[in-house]
């Protein structure tokens, strides 16, 4: 019974996240129909993370088990196929170990946060950025972040429903970059808390902002109390882009 | 009689185009009911260049002229209330010399030009790029491009529409650029032809996947015949990024 693991992109702007819900829309149901309208094979589909509506994806990948052997180049244009109704493709497709598993052993996620940062609204990243007009020091936010990097108690952001045993987690990367108006976030960890990230960006644009300072960063965190951080920034900026195996 | 010059961005996938024509839906004619909308002053609003259907823009030129002198920031926050109709916003005014002329006085016009170079379909890039399947070598792309740097008669690149009264033009630079999938053209020149961008990069587009060498981009020059050359590259792809004065 071969595994296949896919890497997909899509644009989570009228979506209503990764996970099946009762809600049309998800990206799981769009992946699970496309499946059995291929291979008339009903599967579940095993994602590396579940995002939350209009988040977008660069490269989620994902996993299901199918009776039948298919020629790779196969499954990547038919489920293409069944999924050009939704703003979901597939990039990448292969046959894994019976072992492999998306979400079990997936070593390192990253995301990428896209802030624009100008007076006017937005128009070619409408749904794609967080809109911000105020002025933001991305020195000051990238001196607050390092306060976030290695291994804590992430509490002050996470997110009230979030299911995780222990909030416990390990930052390994966080990087604040301009390119003129786009201030771009960039996180890796072996995994997130529910709005961990998001729960991040919103505390970090109070310090680029100046309404904090990128000390209050350490004694947000050390607060252990999702009170003291700032506001959750909104689902439209945030990108999945990879999982490491 | 103040005359005001006008920075805008929009997305062009839903638009004819930036001239005024029988059909709704051109930049033109949104940004003239919108400045009648704010000022209720009806005026002709002169464009640093046209753009094609479905053609972007990051920070196109033009002005206008009222009767009566208002607050910069009033005249952004306006033209951008009534514009919301619209996918354009203004993201920068000023009040200019009398003998400011968008298009007269430009004296460069820079685009860009995308390509996603992969297998499957674009989502995040859909009617923002072209798609092209076969691989691309952008090294011989820009070999090729390299021609066509400088002065010359480039009729092999107009479009049989173009009123030009001369095929001469000056091309300043051309760079191609990959990351990853993306494949990205940077053109500048004090002005271009009808169709010159896209004509240009449906040419090097066959030169990058084999069908002709960087060489023969020199001949298809001095041909100076249209026929010659490759074919023109869909309007999606193409932003116009600066107009200098």
């Amino acid at each position: 019974m071969p595994r296949y693991k896919i890497t997909i992109e899509y644009d989570g702007s009228q979506m209503v996240g990764w996970q099946r819900q009762k809600e049309p829309n998800s990206v799981q149901q769009y992946l699970e129909e496309a499946i059995y309208n291929f291979s008339k094979e009903n599967v579940v589909v095993h994602g590396c993370g579940r995002t939350d509506a209009r988040v977008h994806a660069y490269a989620h990948v994902s996993h299901f088990d199918l009776d039948q052997t298919y020629p790779i180049i196969t499954v990547i244009n038919a489920l293409n196929y069944y999924l050009r109704i939704a703003k979901i493709v597939v990039l990448e497709a292969e046959i894994v170990d019976d072992d492999f598993h998306a979400r079990f052993k997936a070593k390192a996620r990253s995301y990428q946060y896209l802030v624009i940062n100008r007076h006017s609204p937005l128009i070619l990243e409408k749904n794609r950025a967080w809109h911000i007009i105020s002025p933001l020091d991305e020195h000051k936010m990238q001196e607050g972040a390092n306060f976030l990097i290695g291994k804590h108690d992430f509490s002050s952001f996470r997110a009230k429903s979030c299911q995780a045993k222990s909030p416990l987690r390990t930052l390994e990367q966080i990087k604040i970059s301009r390119d003129n108006e786009k201030v771009s976030f960039f996180l890796k960890a072996p995994s997130f808390l529910h709005h961990m990230v998001r729960n991040i960006v919103g505390t970090l644009v109070y310090v680029g902002n100046g309404k904090l300072q990128p000390d209050d960063v350490k004694d947000i965190l050390e607060a252990k109390n999702r009170a003291a951080a700032g506001p959750t920034a909104p689902a439209a900026g945030l990108y999945f882009l990879t999982a490491d195996y």
